[in-house]
């Protein structure tokens, strides 16, 4: 089959039409005619080579929402019939066999399809292959395609985290970053019954952000913003790229509280011993969701009502999308129509 | 009552008798007649002025053990009879009302009386007052007063964190720096079911943590012996006062595995975003525990013959046990007998 993708040739290179053959499907493999797909931080890493691993032509795309076209013969059809709404997300295929895929953990498996990092052949295409069906996620009818896509990415990864880190609905949380992110994760915090404080460098987001489910808004440029806000939660998600002034993060939580963190600051994360002995505060890395636990995050999005805010371009303009998503501009996740 | 002491009355100053007159009892609290008490890093830490809190004269000490001789009258002496040996450890009481004390997590409450800072009338003295007859445990009989005294602070550091992080008898774990806390350390993971790698700078203590109950050792001398160790545990304690390659030591654990920090190094932890994120590792602060883990910490050491291997001083000789205790050469836990 002959795949038709948009590719960048360099670093930060505009986007071409690019074609290649598919090779003849493997047992476990499904082809998803892709109708839209969103556009991650990180796919934008790939084609600007930000974190020095892309080979080009890049083919970015990780957040693929589509219809199955053509599935291996070892894919159970009852379970994934030609023709389904399916995403393609984060990751697309395991190993099976490591103790992680055998522990439910198919995410940790080290070996798994990592879509963000595969670099060619993404979702920026008329099709996407996924290595196993079984990481092929049939979509909720409440949720629609343009809605979708950032779940499987975005989504997946502020979700993971609250079920991982035992979050309840009587803790009191903050979500640092109201970004693409963000704004699921204080609409998956909202509805998992927390207080929930959106945190953000400006007030520009808080009337968003209360839509979206806040509880309260803390505007860190606001002098002693943060001091104040000190002893406050019990799980703070940080969604932000950037450095942050760590202490100051673990200041605000109460005793065992966790500062998880999903966003990937170019420097490391710091924190006084002071800052994590004497209450027993923890600093945890977050990581997209296995295959069954996406499912879980579609079906609560679904029941509650929980959508990505986005933006909609058609594919002939995905260099504005791409810039959206450059300049931190989008309200708040960039979708492609394709 | 007057209480015969040793303090010191500069930062380094050596120790000379010192008498106070202590206030009436109140109705919770408890005096306990010295017969042994452990010594510290922190101790010396308080008699130097390293953390800049120290108010001279300093009676350190907060490894106490001896025999309950006065108490107030709300004290149940049913629970605790006058003759009854104690222990009087890191924390000697709280407020018995905030939200933490009223979860039985005691050792969080911001008002608990905690005698590693309270830096004047502590266990190295005839006597000791603990403010609240809660916190004085009841040792068990299995275990000596001199083996008892290191368990009520560098014990109970390393124990509650076992709890508080759920190890499991299944776990991989390793513990860092085989010292005072880390020896215990040892001990308790071994009799948890885990199996238990020592990690220390050289291979001089490979030895006795076989002794202690270890079943594998790391000396991180050896070139290239941290990275050999990549991905082998699930739980690593830090027990050393030292600075560490932080990422190295997130590398050898597994996916989700937790880096525990229990000894005070002076500069910040700092990791990196990719040794924290892909897996969902965790670094986490650890403190000493509340009364009722103390007592759980006591039982399960009484019924596996867990004990400090200590070095016991006359109180005569309290600067030569200071010394072994400044220049780290105690094989392991220093203990003054009064």
């Amino acid at each position: 089959m002959r795949v038709h993708a948009y590719a960048a040739d360099e670093a930060g290179g505009r986007l071409r039409a690019h074609e290649y053959e598919a090779e003849p499907l493997g047992h476990n493999e499904v082809d998803v005619r892709v109708t839209h797909c969103g556009v991650c931080h990180t796919d934008v890493g790939m084609i600007d080579d930000e974190f020095g691993v892309s080979r080009y032509p890049v083919v970015a795309g990780h957040e693929a929402v589509g219809i199955v076209a053509a599935v291996g013969d070892a894919v159970d059809q009852d379970l994934l019939p030609i023709g389904q709404r399916v995403g393609v997300g984060a990751t697309a295929g395991s190993c099976f066999r490591c103790q992680w895929c055998m522990s439910g953990r198919h995410n940790l498996c080290p070996h798994k399809d990592n879509m963000v990092l595969r670099g060619d052949r993404g979702g920026f295409a008329d099709h996407v292959r996924a290595s196993d069906w079984r990481f092929v996620c049939p979509l909720p009818d409440a949720i629609s395609s343009a809605d979708a896509a950032p779940l499987l990415c975005a989504g997946s990864t502020v979700f993971n985290p609250l079920v991982d880190n035992d979050v309840r609905p009587i803790d009191r949380v903050a979500v640092v970053g109201i970004g693409g992110l963000g704004h699921l994760a204080v609409q998956f915090l909202a509805k998992w019954g927390c207080a929930v404080t959106a945190i953000s460098t400006t007030p520009d987001k808080e009337q968003d952000a209360r839509r979206f489910g806040a509880t309260d808004f803390i505007a860190t440029s606001e002098e002693g913003a943060l001091r104040e806000a000190a002893n406050s939660f019990d799980f703070v998600l940080s969604t932000v790229s950037a450095d942050l002034p760590w202490d100051d993060y673990l200041g605000v939580l109460r005793p065992r509280g966790t500062l998880c963190v999903v966003g990937v600051p170019p420097g490391p994360i710091a924190a006084a011993t002071m800052s994590l002995l004497p209450e027993e505060k923890r600093i945890a890395g977050g990581v997209t969701a296995s295959p069954t636990r996406n499912r879980q995050m579609l079906e609560f999005a679904a029941r509650h009502g929980i959508t990505a805010a986005v933006e909609t371009f058609p594919i002939s303009d995905v260099e504005q999308a791409l810039d959206r998503v450059r300049r931190g501009a989008a309200r708040y996740r960039v979708v492609l129509e394709l």
